[in-house]
């Protein structure tokens, strides 16, 4: 294991020290949400967590917790979720985010405006004084006239990139949709970015997570800090 | 065929007369806009009409098409619309619409933006004073976690009903998406709702079609009058 990886279970880590026993829990996508699910599954094993359930980002992460043994539910019995532990592409001051680079980000969303608190495990690699610098940001359009949205996409300053799997052909999320890698450099406005590509029929996702996260734990070399959002 | 079916057939024709050779079309969903597509197949028949293609707005009225002759392209080959002809469920006086009674609605909305010009025919009986008045709001959402949007839409003043195909389960849209079908009574507020609405992951389109129509053709029983948006 390299010294990041390291650093990002220890992020992990620390997040997973919010959870209790009996809580529901939204499992996140991507490889610093799968520390916290070992992590999690360790606990259940030993005995230190009881009663605990979760729902899923994605068919991955589904197959992932059924395989760690960690119990597996669904937005339907629960509407409302304790806590989310998932990762981000990019991060701002205002814990502000972008995320969707593994692909899950409307499930993703879905789940973090059904939690109570959302928190987010990064390295200090993530962290920039404003969303966009580090991260394309990944829009999730229909197959229906999904090229009719790259011109109001460029308009608004993206480079746009059709996102495509290791084939070759179009990468498809769970919901059959494709993904627009948006390059757009510091982004001014995120709010009103995102109200614009709301507006637009067949985006049916974006990755700007804005005033979702609740916690931050952020791996560096001189350890983890723990960031909240003021409220 | 009825008084009324009579005098939509008669509003439909009067929207074709908008169509010219060479045109592309988006091909609206439901009752109405069919009357314009059996129109549209006699005009090209009759050669009246030459060069015409159009991008359906389901699958269903795909099928339609093809079955009458028209022939049939994608927002891909066309990214552009010069005219789509639709119906609508209820209009208020500034063109504002709310679609989807028949489902359709995520499609023909991004049909409906891809156009330089979106004509809408109806009968009398769906003008009112505000949207809301007389139809549910049709709300598209996916399946994951579909249960949480109830909650907000009711905090926004809806009774909220899921919409279930004739043998009982749950309708599915061309996209395999589930419709909750909002009543509200008189919306005072549409463009902030359609905000709201907009702003929610995992609600992928909703009825609230603003500023889109730019021609209405509204059969009544002293014939058909034609309104233009003013602009």
């Amino acid at each position: 294991m390299s010294d990041d990886d390291r650093l990002k279970r220890e992020a992990a880590q620390r997040a997973v020290e919010l959870v209790r026993s009996g809580m529901i829990l939204g499992l996140g996508h991507g490889t610093t949400a799968h520390q916290a699910l070992v992590r999690i599954a360790e606990l259940l094993r030993a005995g230190t967590l009881r009663d605990i359930a979760g729902v899923p980002c994605s068919t991955q992460v589904e197959a992932e917790a059924r395989k760690l043994g960690i119990p597996v539910t669904t937005l339907d019995e629960h509407p409302t979720l304790d806590l989310t532990i998932d990762g981000a592409d990019e991060v701002d001051p205002n814990l502000n985010l972008i995320k969707g680079g593994g692909g899950a980000l409307l499930r993703e969303k879905v789940v973090a405006q059904a939690s109570e608190r959302e928190a987010i495990v990064v390295d200090e690699g993530k962290l920039s004084s404003a969303l966009g610098t580090r991260s394309p940001l990944p829009v999730e359009v229909i197959p229906f006239g999904w090229k009719t949205h790259i011109p109001y996409l460029e308009s608004r300053g993206a480079a746009v990139a059709l996102r495509r799997a290791p084939a070759g052909e179009p990468f498809r999320t769970d919901q059959g949709n494709f993904i627009l890698d948006c390059r757009f450099g510091p982004i001014r406005d995120p709010h009103g970015l995102a109200r614009g590509l709301e507006a637009r029929a067949g985006i049916v996702a974006h990755g700007l997570f804005l005033g979702l996260a609740t916690d931050l734990f952020v791996a560096g070399p001189n350890g983890v800090r723990h960031l909240r959002r003021a409220t």
